[in-house]
This record gives structure tokens, sequence and C-alpha cells, in this order.
């Protein structure tokens, strides 16, 4: 079995923790090195057995195999050229991997980058509404879908190695480009997203006036609402980054809306009737 | 303990075949008789050990101490006033209930009724996106909130059982006016539903050119599209009988969406991190 021998993971937060406690676990790593910018992840890492040893960033970008990148979309784009200038200089350059929902402008930020062969983008399709080391959990990934971007574009090695990594992890493996890729998502997990966010909102601004409304909301509410809990330092870097995907998507979503609300308004039942069946044929897509 | 003879549903769903497993399981109720119009649902409910038998609809109205009237928000509508009329010609009226999500229409559509006064209008908060007998479980209703609507028209003897039967069912007792718990449910539960409605609509759309987007679908998609597998039959009159409280609603949260696309759309990170921040405050409220 292809293995790494020290991967340094970059943000020790929910993917980057769960990854790190998974790879470690199946052995598929010998070594977890981790960097926070913030210390006190670093401390909580280390303290739940997440990582081998905190390290400082110099220490990680000279002494892993493989550097995985589980930062925020924004922070990749500021950090991944600068790594992977860095990577240029040892003599057996790391491969670089990023883990983002959004991935157009992450390729485009390395695009001709002298090293840009060492970088594999990638999108494991799994996670919480939680964040931070202590909300990394064993088997967050097992089964769900990863997708690699553009691979054509990295040196065949690192896209091997990287997929033996998601195999350890027993993903299943998709290729897509990145386009295609940020379309795609927008769909199937931006749009909730942002349907989720809204949903807090109208429903907190009512409860300034009746403070017992959760007393109220059942099961149907908590699980609309459960993704308003993510975090912005997450997801205003992957709206800002995925905008022209997903501005469209969200048209659309409000079209349906629209229409949704006018068979309730004119009470046309008949309407709502096939709105609803239609709407009830994601039954067979989604367990 | 106050305790019931003989229990009627009507309507052998996933709400009334719940309520039937647990008032049987606990002993709240002796003999439970089950009505359906659909005689398949009939069967498997006394296959599954639902009901103690099935019988005819005119038979239970002559037989139950307590009416159980678990059916869609139109049929009940349509039945209540003819089974209150019925009950009124037993010399020892029985105790007719509903469970409907929205509760306006159902108590003017008996304002005047004779009988008014053994109606007691509920709503127990539970329930799951699947329907019919064979979705029908234990525990549905434990530590959920179940509302009485206008209780003062109802005659203290029957609130009293009927407290008592969600009390064995181990639920959390409330009392609220028909018009205040209407709104409420718009809030936090029929929004909800639109909302999902809507979104399934949206990607179901978009599947149609794109065969493979729900090989994508995480968590995230689940967990918003999970109540537009809701069935019609439950949620148009719903949709139709709470109206006038909807659509209000549903305007204020398409303010709320369109406030965050424009969010989205400008790049205004600062505007998008301060409403995701406020949405982030549902936490404090749903586990």
């Amino acid at each position: 079995m292809t293995t790494i021998g020290t991967i340094g993971v970059i943000g020790l937060g929910l993917i980057g923790g769960s990854m790190a406690i998974d790879l470690k676990r199946t052995q598929f790593v010998s070594t977890v090195l981790g960097y926070d910018k913030n210390p006190l992840n670093g401390a909580t890492a280390q303290k739940l057995g997440i990582v081998d040893r905190v390290v400082s960033y110099e220490q990680l970008l000279q002494e892993s195999d493989l550097i995985l990148l589980s930062v925020p979309a924004d922070a990749v784009i500021r950090l991944l050229p600068e790594i992977l200038d860095r990577c240029g200089q040892r003599e057996c350059p790391p491969i670089v991997m990023d883990v983002c929902s959004v991935k157009k402008k992450i390729i485009e930020c390395v695009a001709t980058h002298p090293q840009r062969a060492r970088f594999v983008a990638t999108h494991p399709m799994s996670g919480t509404e939680y964040s931070g080391p202590e909300a990394a959990l064993s088997g967050l990934f097992d089964g769900k879908a990863c997708i690699l971007c553009d691979v054509e574009h990295s040196d065949a090695d690192c896209v091997k190695k990287v997929e033996c990594l998601y195999q350890a992890l027993n993903m299943r493996l998709l290729r897509m480009g990145a386009e295609s890729h940020d379309l795609h998502t927008a769909y199937v997990s931006h749009l909730s997203h942002v349907i989720s966010f809204a949903l807090a909102l109208t429903v907190l601004d009512k409860e300034k006036d009746e403070k017992n409304i959760f007393d109220l909301a059942s099961g149907g509410f908590s699980s609309t609402v459960r993704l308003a809990k993510s975090n912005p330092q997450m997801w205003v870097p992957i709206f800002a980054q995925n905008r022209d995907c997903l501005l469209p998507v969200v048209d659309a979503y409000m079209e349906h809306l629209k229409n949704f609300r006018e068979a309730i308004s004119t009470a046309d039942t008949e309407h709502l009737n096939a709105l609803i069946d239609e709407a009830n044929k994601i039954r067979k897509t989604i367990k």
C-alpha cells in the first residue's frame, strides 16, 4: 500500500483534524505535524492526540512529505502561492493539497506557478455544522464522495498519492473540471447554506417580539436550520469566490419559491399538489 | 391515573399509528379501534398490531370513548361537524380531538356546533417526512411540545382527559389561542416545508440536464431537503388553511434571502460576516 511518512496539517479544525485522526488510525501516515495560526487550536489538537507534534509554520513546510492545507478558501489563496514557492526550494518538493468547497479561484491563483504540478485540488464532501479541533471526529469521510479537480495539471505521482490517501479514508473518488465542480456544489451545498442562513435570520427576527417561539420548534425546523450554525470564517470566502455560479442558482431558487408562494396565495390546491408531487421525487435520490 | 377504555383512531397514518402504539404500550387505553378510508392502511395497521380491531366508521363512532381524528386538515373540516352531530346522539357523548398543524379554520368550522365543547383542538409537534401505518413508531412524541388550542371552549373533563393522554406520551403541554398557534407554526414549521419543497424543485430542475448531480449531495443538502419528501395530502390543506399567516412569513423570508443575495452579489464580505454571525445565534436555541 502507498503510504506517506510525514503529513503536515495547516489548519487544525473540523476537516484537518478529522483527516489527521483517520490517516493516523489507518496507518496511512507515520507522523502528523500540525500548525494553526490560533495557538489554542494547536494546543487542543495536541491534547486530543489529533497531531503528533505542533510545530512552527516554517518547520512544517520543511519536514512534511505532504502538506494538507485545511483552512478557509481565502486563506488558501493567500498561502498557497507562497507555500509552493517555499516547497520549490526543497530538494524533493512535497505534495500540497487543499480541501475547499470552491475550486476555480484557488486553481487560478497558482495557474502559472512553476510548482503548480505539485498541487492537487481536492474537495472531500463531508462536514458538520461545527468547527475547531474539538469538532474533529473519526469516520467523518467514510463512504462519502471526494472530488479531485483539474488533475491533468498535477503530477501523476502527486495525484496517485492523494487518491490513495482518500482511499484510506474510504471515500468515493470522482474527477471533475473546476468549473463543473463549482456549479454542482452551488446546487447541492452552497444553496442549502444560503437557504438555512436566511431561515435562521427570519425566525430570529420574529423571536425578538415573541420570546417563546423556539418552544415550538419541532424536528422539521431543526433539520432545515441546522446549516445556519456553520461559521462565517469558512462560508464568507466560499460565497465570495463562488459568486458567479451561486447567484444564478439562488435566482433559480427564488423563482421556484415565488411560484410556490403564488400557488399558496391563490389557494390553487391543484398546482400545489403538482408541485409537491414533483418535489417528492427527491425521495428517489436522497435517502 | 386517568385512563381511557376505548379509543377510536380515524386515519391510521404516521401520527394516528404512532399515538396508538404508545397509548396501548403505556396502558393508557384498553382497546384501540381503527378506521381508515383506505382499506390497505387498515389491513397494515392490523397486521402490525397498531390497532386491536379495524372497524367500520359507524362502529367506531358508536363504540369509542375518545375519537382521535388523525387525518389531513381538509378531511378534519369535512368530518368534524358530522362526527360531533353523531356523537351528540349518544347517551354519553365521546371526546373528539384532532392533531392538525393548523387550527383556526378547524375550530371555526364547529364554533357554533351544539357539541363544540366535546371537541379538543390539539397539535402534538412531532413527525417525520414519512407517512402511512408503516411509518408509525414508538417514542415519536417523547419529550416534544404539544399545543392545546382555545381550551376555554372545551369541557373541562375533555381537556383533562386529553392532557392525561398526552402526558402518557410524555409530551410537554402548552396552551395557546388558535391564531397565535397558526402564526407560530407558520414560522417554525410551515415555512421550513415551503423552503424545502422549493429547494427540491430547484435541484431536480437542474438534474434534468446534469444526470449525476446527486452523486455530490453531501449531508448538508440531505438535511435541508429532507422535508421535501413530505406528502401533499397532508401539506396542501395546511398551506391552504394557513395561507393568511403563512404568506407574510414567506415574504419576510424572501426579504432576508434577497438581502443575503445582495451581500453575495456585491461581494460585501463584511455584511456577509455580520449576517452569518447573526444567523449563528440559532445555536443558542436549537441543539
